[in-house]
């Protein structure tokens, strides 16, 4: 029985004038204990990295740095055919920029997590995962890396002593593999589906797959995507569920719970 | 009289498949004491920078931040009329790139020199300058910004207490009022031309403009252009003017001088 | 006395997953009978450019395109000190893309109309303008370019001979010169100005300035913005007060009125 | 036996500042019959098209689009996982854009040929290449495509009744399956032995293999890439087999042979 839990949200993904849903960051940030920020190259602009820095620093949630793939049409959900240490590079240059701008209020980096295609191709491909976890451990040994448990990232993670956070998709159906299942094919969650999705894990660490089984997971933190529709109904109904159960929201890096949304 | 002096050159300015005139950059590192490396803005790409640092670290060259208007097309030498915040963030974005390929070596970025048309921008407009500046005491107050003699970028560091680096441009001819003048109205100059102007600039402390007269120059570091069409000739022709003076080549960052050419 | 006019827009000027307003395009389609698509340079990109083309069809409103400096992240809003010539391929490729997915569906461009910072600079610059307008001679001698009456690209499409279409600015204010006034500096207008400001320019010629005054304005065709915020309102607005008058909205390329809105 | 034939080679693939070996084209253009220029994703720029347009028309060599990826960094050789629409997209966002500059001149294009990843896709995918070929039917019925015999651009072309022109890869190694082989995994022709190659192919219609193997060849076209180290050496080598031989170059589109080189 989990008793403390972080909540992640992707944040800054607009790109200079446009922005999602008008401006869906600001109540959002509110409501998450950990912000992956976009970093410029599936989404975000140095002007929209600091403000979603500064915006993080104000309600107290942790910076976190979002690569993704150099695709800005794309959103970075399209993979792209780059070699390893191409796209460890492109990791490198996102997360020291992002770095930059916490530096600047004194704050550091919380964790790093991939976006995109580039998070589901560092799940599944040793060569990768292994290449960026290498590159961490000399820039940024204490960085915790969000990733899925059973994956090749998490492997990484683990076999160069890198911290791991694993994560639960609050806003995903998952399939018997334990992984989460295209929207697409399965449809989206209710709000009302999501809390309780939450509930279910948090209390009973499992999850119901989309053919009725029962699997187990296993998490530090819950994502809800903020380019979900219904985002903000779903984290809502997400931190009252957490607050019914009584289990705090905290960021994995910080002993004092997020205040009460 | 000088007697120390440092050397600076633009690397690291391909992007993907492209470089200049081949492959300039490996040839050039042996010869400058500092280099500014192309951060994504103007030129260069994550993988371009990862290549330049360690080039750098390699030939014991000083590893700069050279931030440019975000124009890959016009290579950063076509003004934009941005506000002055939205190009710190530029400039921040780009430094915190560069910086995490340093880390990754253990090292230290050195210095940073602004890209063509930003770099002539922060030379004329205060409000720009005063705001780079104010951002680098938070996120570098250590680390020295090349400018020119008289320009508001010199004036808003020296107001702030940011240190500063002097450049010398060896490469281009000057007018009266010790503003560099553009080549394409007066014509390039030869090697021989170029290792004069070097000797006399250390020796005396002068140029002589295009109209004939003798201005004053005040500089720490030469700078050659490597995209100047023959600039590796105009660096070696450089670097044996100022052997020939007995005036040592040494980053401003480094005590040590740099190996004989 | 007005008794037909175009009313124009700019229209897939999202990009990637971006849109404005969420989806505000499919209902401002049913309003306009002109849209100035973006081209790919300040926003759209060839998917967004496929889909405004086979609305604008849909709905049969006239295909424009929208030429804009190669500026996403500042939304084409900012000046970029680019040579003539530089500008003009940049407009003729957009125009040759745009014109090809008309193309696909059998359809002729029927205007071009540049885009923000570059409207604005081929109104004040003499040698952009010829240089775009000798280009379009050679391309699209029938295209007609809008423009606003008194502008250095007006005064070169007459001079050569190509056809033009003036603009009265809807939803901003003017100045004493007959200029446009940002809305930053006075504030913008309310559904009810905007309708009010139509009608008067429509039945007599003329439009009161932010100083009180009251100067000519000449005109074929109105333009809303869709990104001045409550952009459909104001259309809507406008809309009413032309059924009011009596005028009828049509497309100039084309004599069949546009449905009632 | 062949008597006349086409060579074709890649053209502008510089992007703004960049140029690809100094200056390759213009020597190029005097050896090829027909140029596929680049437009703009992989590589080119508005500017660098008008350049390359009017080299081709100076030269009598024919206009041909060579749309590719949209990825500069990656000079378009790696594969993007875009849906087949979206890819159609981006090609006639490219050959429009093209397209418009050849206009300019009163000229038409001569041909299209997809460009390095996206050239790969189209001969492996059914999907893409039907959607592509149903665009172009749409869009310029007359235009042939570039390809490779046996694959599945070829077979949706034939189907849709596109005009085709195939392609013999002079420059690179063939596998007993009749396609071509990575130079990086079997070393690059000397110009000698391209020669060979191109001679053997036109009196013979056959390639020996790399497991010393002969396999048929049928091709219009003679592809030599320009960015293939030595490109200018390896296409004075193939214009001296095909005189020797007797063999006419000329653009496929063209009756009247291209002058002697």
């Amino acid at each position: 029985m989990i008793t403390t839990v972080d909540v992640n949200c992707d944040m800054g993904e607009g790109f200079g004038a446009w922005t999602f849903g008008g401006d869906v960051d600001s109540s959002m940030f509110s409501l998450v204990s950990s912000a992956n920020i976009a970093a410029g190259f599936h989404a975000g602009d140095p002007s929209s990295i600091a403000v979603a820095v500064d915006r993080a620093i104000e309600h107290g949630v942790g910076i976190g740095v979002h690569p993704g793939f150099g695709d800005l049409v794309g959103f970075g959900r399209r993979h792209i055919a780059a070699a390893a240490d191409e796209l460890v590079n492109d990791c490198l240059y996102q997360i020291g920029a992002v770095r930059e701008f916490a530096a600047r209020r004194g704050r550091s980096l919380q964790h790093v997590k991939l976006h995109g295609a580039l998070y589901m191709h560092a799940a599944e491909d040793d060569e990768f995962s292994d290449a960026l976890v290498t590159a961490l451990r000399k820039t940024s040994p204490e960085l915790p890396v969000l990733c899925m448990a059973g994956t090749a990232l998490e492997a990484a993670a683990k076999s160069h002593g890198q911290p791991i956070v694993r994560e639960f998709y609050a806003d995903r159906h998952y399939g018997d593999d334990g992984r989460i299942v295209f929207t697409r094919d399965v449809g989206a969650l209710s709000p009302a589906e999501t809390a309780e999705k939450v509930r279910l894990a948090c209390r009973k660490g499992v999850v119901h797959t989309v053919t009725g089984n029962t699997v187990p997971v296993t998490f530090e933190s819950i994502c809800i995507h903020s380019d979900t529709r219904g985002a903000y109904d779903l984290i809502v109904a997400t931190r009252r569920a957490l607050a019914e159960e009584g289990i705090k929201v905290s960021s994995f890096a910080d002993p004092t719970p997020a205040p009460a949304a």
